[in-house]
């Protein structure tokens, strides 16, 4: 390769100066303080998964879709950069980013770490996705945005700088403050605000914000934040896609249809208009929009063009521009900018047009985003004690697929039906290699000894992730020939658990038995129809074959287990052997009560008595400090299917409901009451596609709901959107309280928005909120709380009423893109149904100033459920043979009641990942609102802390150079209002290793433990 | 910039060698021998112009319309042929590539030669456009080429390998042996033939031929020609521009779909069914279509992989090819093709969807695009006898507008208005240019004197391009004070010249003299309605303003012209000075006759009289030999609407009539009958929209027909198609013949096709040809010609008759893309009318045997008109103070009656191109068609020929170096057959300079004058 032809290439790449007849465009504006600045933003906008799937958009195929390639838009970036050092593009989505840097050879990694150190690319928001802010959990969003930023540090250095959640429906407290501001991003920008808000805020030139999201945390916690003038796209007639219609910018002269002057002309007034709602002389204009740049080329060409002819004519000033740099530029302005609180939902685009569907589309999809998140905690904790090795299981791949689930078009159920496979199947995968893991890692624990550590552990140990069907394999074997079901019941959270667990068996010949061979009080309760249904049906569908012998009973039994660890218990045939009573279950008593008899049905053998009517209704909740009425009932909402003057239907995105209709029991099915000595239920056949038991357990103070309910008849042509209703006496005043992205608690008013004025079109769908943990109401007297187990929608549409929507079935499509109707179904031989979900709520009464605590440690509960894995084995040599219990954590300490362990994961180098969570809010509860601390050498018995480093959020800088960078915004308002004084823990001393955590506070360290003893030596 | 940035961006270009975990495709294979090659040739098919400007195109704007952009083509293919030099391109059409050169830095220019000489980048076909072959006339055709050719010659050094017309929508013998043989192509590929002709074609394996297209040249033109199987596409399933369906390859194991295995499958199993129907084990992939390649990089990286893949599979063997090393490989296996004979005229894509009708469409456009080629031929040898100058005006503007009028959707009337526009604006801003050439150069030459040349010439010369509506502003003007009117009237044939002009003069009280003072016999017919009002509405339309008084005129008088010369005549105001009576011109005496009046009407002053029945109908055509019967009248078609069954439409491009109607001629109208010393008249008014002059004057033994037709009715929703009709007793016999391009004549049956058996869906449409001369028939007695004055549809449809199809108005689109209606109309202050046309057809009867004479040398001056230039001056101060006659060839000589001068041009470096053609075919004529001489140095009196270089048709090699590449293909059948006896002209002695022709024969020289002597020196 000779020299010239080195010269020729970079002439080609336009990194030698340009030749006289070779035009050249001035494209080195800066910012002009003496004019109004245009921002020019390169940007591409790649789902990862919505109409295709993530590796279809990354290597284009299935076109015929959506014509989209990830790849084309980095590989034709690299060159468009190189050829003119002031052009700039900020990219995002770290899923197709690692895909493409993957496949890049040494040399061009190369110059894209120089790209991005010279500023050219920049990578913001830098989580794997563009998260949804509604249906995913607050942990999720962490996970998701560290796996992220952790790359983007490991490979380039840097720290992302802007939160850029443009495309999301609606923006939460939690991706404000915690996701934004506790990563250390500078400004946060989105596109979508409600249009009364928007209309509001261009008035007011309030687009831009300092928002302050956290009650708690307050001004600590604060962030500049911009919703855009429209969307996330360029002012009408700047779309320069290859193909894309806008007038290119034609200033040869030799050609025909010259038109400098015009494009200027239009360029130049639509600055203008943005600028009379913007406040400063800065505005951004984001050049690019869903999978643009596949030609990078084309945008740059033109947008060289626009930056020369625009400052040639000098009435405004155009520049290559970043998020960064429009953020640094509006901070240098030194304005005042409006106070925000609360978040950004519900969104409507339009009226009639909420996107509050979303919030419980795909339910079944939630519930399984929910479980893998919890398990992913509890298998990295796992991973941790074992040690994580290169080779063998690891839980990365389940790490990527729920990073890409929490897509703000995987969780909301707002994707095609294939593409919500797509996100299944990997959740699946990453599922089977994580489940091995656990597995060997439990092995590992098991055959480790205070003398010895695991090497190759031999346990094979199953796990049951079709419990929900009843379907648990290990648990159904006829236990024979001196075997006995050995059951290791791992508890991920920091603290010693009581709960009760409940599995499948063939038989009621058994006994069961604790590692120290006590007998263990049990109930077998016996397996309903509606469950043969559920498992014979779904195991062949999902599994693809027969379930095989049917599972009579449930066998249900207290359990104990430590902080961090595990107890073990064995259950035996008893047959033939000589046990105890004690170890033997009980029998339900089961009776059914006819509906309409004029008798009423008392359950519950521990505090907690609920009475129900025979029309199979709640109608008394009975606790020692008060009896309260409740009715708990079903309705379904018809989907609209649009009118001649608003044709919005409603569909996958919108909630739009034409008319509810309440779902009475039939008459005609009986109500069947079960009675033990551990759980008491009622179950009632709602209707035919909803069945209902209602559970109380004796450790437990609050109702489980468990519901089954599908597939919902579509044969009348109406789409129908489920919902369920509890209704009290709680004086609630329209006012009730639904959680932010599972974590702050956020106050809703029925038919009222804090920032402006609400006209009100939709009164069912206009209140609907985003529920990840749950929902409560009070009054002076009371708090009425709900969880959930999943990500759903729910509102109080009357007063003491809360509603939850739990399943949703649509014939139509609502014209946001996707272009399906959200009907799932489920296939057997090509023979499809609806979906059936099935879920499960809690609820309870507190007394005003107790309900957090409730809903806060057993919210956690319910995120993180007992992890139960089956080995069959002699129960004596087990016991032998074998370590029976187990803490992660010194086994005399305990986390405070407040604080939770969000992240406890063995990084790649061998450091630990260690995350704090205080789980109050300021005000939630007089005792545990308060600073609270944790001892971190407690953690981690038998190894020594050599070195904490508290970092940020996302663990990618150190949260001191963090704190020293942010920028200080000046708020509107009285100085009073502003500076609320805020609670943080203080720094950890690097001997003492105790760390303090404030309400709400969230904290993140490194943790390098230097000396690795045995597991057992403390 | 640092080494290290050089390495880095040359590895980006992918020229260094890959690095491990970059995957590196094999894309280096050749030919195999011993397997089926499939030739990948990526190529994009770039409309000069069709539903957007060329510059619309070039640049990528109107993207609402269509979404291209020529300029992203080529730049993005640049770094994309760089990046592995196995993958190769072809480049067709240098208007595109012009704009695109004339843009690129040198350095960028560097880099595209070193892709053109080491053949990764082909240029081929190389005209400015794809030209059509039916419409555009083959002089047009050449000089087009030759604009292209040349180019690339200059610019690369290279010419030319491959002929490639794969849109024209059927393809003539012309393009076949004169635009592809002559011009030193060693194959021609194109995708549309007959879908009778191609299933038949596939079964017999005959696609591929060699094409004998000229009875004349025979084997000494013949061409590998290779219709493709389907059209210019890749196979279904392997198209792979941005966005494109097509399943692209993938090979990521890493992520989802791995599809290798399977597109390896699709591509063998595409494969093995085209080798089915094609001979040898070579077959072509037209990797590409109409612009694509906007990012060229998304097609090269599918077609590596399938490249690598397939040939690891093995069972057919993928390589980057071209029609090059295409034709080349076809040529090494020695095979034996079948013989192709005549044309593929006409073409349908299906049964009723005969691509017959834009043999007519926009007659008008067609009409504009002859006379500009007439004139541009006249223009540049004016240019050559001035001396062309860098400054001033020149013909390359002409040149450039004519040639991407020649495009396959220009001339041909098939693109949408606006781009029709577009074509005729560029016409008229070339020939505004070309016109004051002409003038300047006529001033120039008027001023010359033997002692003196033209310097700066003072003469103010005025053109009337409108005459055909009578608007000539400078013979319109009220002479006066001395004022006479100068007419220069220039004859761009090589023979001596007796003709009538005809220019519109406002009085009766005028003389005319010849240059000598001689009075010269003229004659006065009045202007009629009909003419005024096409006058005033055009004038409006077109110019924009009114037309000013109305001239009362046409004034006739006979002019005589010497070659490539002019003579001058003076028109002067006769009132108040003493003229001759022999001066002052005739009055027309006129009458009218009353329709159905049982009389008979006759005109013709010379040797050619006329009999019309009262009914307006020619009866009788009667000149010196015999008495011939004739009957002339209109009809139209209906354009079929489509049916249910058959959605097909007539439209711009297809002609599918719903039955024919005749139009009768309105009873009422009277017939207006001139007569007068030199021409006679009959004016008819056939209907509200049809007008019609039969003219004969006394110097021509021909009847000159001039039509004014439209606006087309279409009030009652039907577009109708309007055709003339002439009927003769010539027993015909089916049997009619139409010239290919304006060239050689091709006999065709009606009803029959000579390449298979016809099945006839359409026996109108099925039977109509392209007509760009004439047509004619014969019987054992006598022909019957017709000329016509543009390009036009025209059959036979019973014996002894033929029909023209004159004038085109649709109410649909055809649905060939166009997506407009053919509805051209004409707008006077947003005030729009169909389009009117005016034209003429000429016909005549000869003696069997002597057609050929009148058709080929009056068509001659069809083609090449008189030009006449107008200025204003004391007639007797003119005849003595500047050249009044003259001649650019030696006085002493004339051309051979059988031959023609194609071109005579000055290039830019001075030299002449200078082109001969014999005009006669074997066969034509027993005393013309014979091989003749022309004696170079007759043609450039005064000046010495250094140097005569024979070159290609298209001048861009020696015809000696062209004839030795030549491949010899094997023909199949009889020796006899192939080795027809083919006479040629010998090589030009160069002392001699003789130049000899055969019949059809035409030769192209670049002369070297090395001694410019002043002009009339000789």
């Amino acid at each position: 390769m000779a020299i010239e032809v080195l010269v020729l290439l970079l002439a080609l790449a336009g990194v030698l100066p340009a030749e006289s007849k070779f035009m050249v465009y001035n494209t080195s504006a800066g910012i002009d303080p003496n004019k109004l600045n245009v921002h020019l933003v390169p940007h591409t906008h790649d789902d990862v998964g919505w109409l295709k799937t993530v590796d279809q958009y990354y290597v284009g195929s299935n076109n015929s879709i959506q014509g989209a390639c990830v790849q084309n838009v980095l590989d034709s970036l690299v060159p468009a950069l190189l050829a003119d050092k002031n052009r700039k593009f900020i990219y995002v989505e770290q899923a197709f980013f690692q895909r493409w840097w993957r496949d890049q050879s040494e040399t061009v990694q190369s110059i894209v770490k120089q790209l991005v150190h010279s500023g050219q690319l920049e990578l913001i928001n830098g989580g794997m996705c563009m998260h949804d802010e509604a249906a995913p959990h607050y942990i999720d969003m962490i996970d998701q945005t560290t796996l992220g930023h952790r790359f983007i540090k490991e490979e380039f250095g840097v720290t992302p700088r802007i939160g850029w959640q443009i495309d999301p429906f609606g923006h939460s407290a939690v991706q404000a403050y915690l996701l934004s501001a506790e990563v250390g991003f500078d400004s946060l920008f989105f596109g979508r605000i409600d249009y009364q808000d928007r209309a509001k805020r261009k008035n007011e030139k309030s687009l831009e914000v300092i928002w302050q999201a956290s009650k708690s945390l307050g001004s600590s916690a604060q962030i500049f934040a911009g919703a855009f003038p429209e969307n996330y796209e360029p002012p009408k007639g700047f779309y320069f896609e290859v193909n894309d219609n806008s007038p290119i910018v034609q200033d040869d002269i030799n050609l025909f249809d010259y038109n400098v002057q015009e494009r200027v002309n239009d360029f130049v007034a639509a600055a203008v208009a943005q600028a009379n709602i913007t406040r400063t002389n800065h505005i951004m204009w984001t050049m690019g929009t869903d999978f643009k740049y596949q030609y990078a080329y084309t945008w740059f060409r033109q947008m060289d063009k626009l930056i020369h002819y625009v400052n040639q004519d000098g009435r405004v000033n155009a520049l290559y521009s970043t998020p960064s740099i429009y953020t640094d530029a509006k901070y240098a302005t030194n304005r005042a900018w409006p106070l925000k609180t609360g978040d950004y939902f519900p969104y409507a685009d339009r009226a009639n047009a909420y996107w509050t569907g979303y919030f419980t589309s795909r339910p079944a999809l939630k519930r399984y985003v929910r479980i893998m998140s919890g398990y992913y905690l509890a298998a990295r904790q796992l991973e941790f004690f074992k040690g994580k090795t290169t080779s063998g299981p690891n839980t990365d791949s389940l790490a990527d697929a729920l990073a890409i689930a929490q897509h703000h078009d995987a969780v909301t159920g707002t994707e095609k039906q294939h593409v919500a496979n797509d996100y299944a199947k990997r959740l699946a995968i990453g599922y089977t290699e994580a489940e091995a893991l656990v597995a060997s890692s439990l092995a590992c624990l098991v055959e480790s000894t205070a003398n010895k550590e695991c090497g190759n552990p031999t346990t094979k140990f199953q796990q049951c992730p079709l419990m929900n069907i009843s379907y648990c394999p290990p648990s159904e074997t006829v236990l024979s020939n001196g075997k006995d079901l050995v059951l290791v019941v791992y508890n991920p959270l920091g603290w010693k658990r009581e709960d009760i667990v409940q599995i499948p068996v063939m038989t009621d010949d058994i006994s069961v038995h604790d590692s120290e061979g006590k007998d263990v009080e049990s109930q077998l309760i016996p397996i309903t129809e509606a469950y043969h249904k559920l498992r014979s049906y779904h195991v062949k569908a999902y599994l693809g074959r027969n379930a095989g012998g049917t599972p009579k009973y449930w066998l249900v039994f207290p359990v104990s287990v430590p902080a961090l660890g595990f107890s073990t218990y064995s259950i035996s045939r008893a047959q033939g052997t000589v046990i105890s009573a004690g170890a033997r279950p009980t029998k339900s008593s089961v009776y059914t009560v006819q509906r309409g008899e004029n008798s009423v049905v008392n359950i519950g053998q521990g505090n907690l008595k609920v009475a129900f009517s025979a029309e199979g209704k709640i109608t008394h909740y009975i606790n020692k400090w008060r009896t309260e009425s409740v009715e708990q009932s079903y309705s379904f909402y018809a989907g609209s299917n649009g009118t001649e003057k608003e044709p919005q239907k409603s569909g996958a995105y919108i909630f739009r409901p034409n008319g509810s209709f309440p779902i009475s029991p039939a008459k005609q099915t009986p109500l069947t009451v079960v009675h033990g000595s551990i759980v008491d239920e009622l179950h009632e056949q709602i209707n035919s596609w909803i069945y209902q038991v209602t559970r109380l357990n004796k450790l437990k103070e609050h109702i489980e709901v468990e519901f089954i309910v599908g597939p919902i008849p579509i044969d009348d042509g109406i789409g129908k959107e489920v919902a369920t209703q509890i209704s009290t006496t709680v004086k609630s005043k329209k006012t009730f309280y639904t959680d932010s992205s599972g974590r702050d608690f956020i106050e809703r008013i029925r038919d009222y928005r804090t920032d402006w004025n609400l006209e009100v079109n939709q009164p069912a769908a206009g209140n609907y909120y985003p529920i990840n943990l749950g929902i409560f109401m009070k009054d002076e007297e009371k708090e009425f709380s709900i969880l959930v187990d999943r990500s759903v929608g729910g509102s109080s549409l009357s007063d003491g009423q809360i509603e939850l929507m739990l399943h949703r079935r649509l014939l139509l499509d609502d014209s946001r893109g996707v272009a399906e109707a959200l009907n799932e179904t489920v296939c057997v031989e090509n023979k499809c149904t609806g979906l059936i979900i099935q879920g499960k709520y809690y609820f309870r009464f507190d007394q005003l100033g107790e309900g957090a605590r409730w809903r806060r440690s057993y919210g956690q509960e319910i995120y993180s459920p007992l992890l139960l894995a089956f080995a069959e084995e002699d129960k004596n040599h087990w016991r032998n043979s074998r370590t029976t219990s187990f803490s992660g954590i010194d086994s005399s300490y305990t986390l405070p009641e407040n604080v939770v362990i969000l992240t406890l994961q063995e990084l790649d180098d061998g450091n630990v990942l260690l995350r704090l969570a205080h789980l109050y809010e300021v005000g939630d509860h007089k005792e545990l609102s308060v600073m609270t601390s944790v001892e971190l050498k407690k953690l981690f018995p038998g190894k020594k802390i050599g070195k904490a480093t508290e970092m940020s959020l996302s663990a990618n800088q150190e949260r001191a150079e963090m704190e020293s960078k942010r920028l200080v915004w000046k708020v509107e308002g009285s100085a009073e209002e502003k500076e609320t004084k805020v609670s943080r823990g203080g720094p950890v001393d690097p001997v003492k290793l105790e760390v303090e955590l404030a309400p709400m506070e969230i904290r993140t360290f490194i943790i390098e433990l230097v000396q690795l003893n045995n597991l057992f030596d403390a």
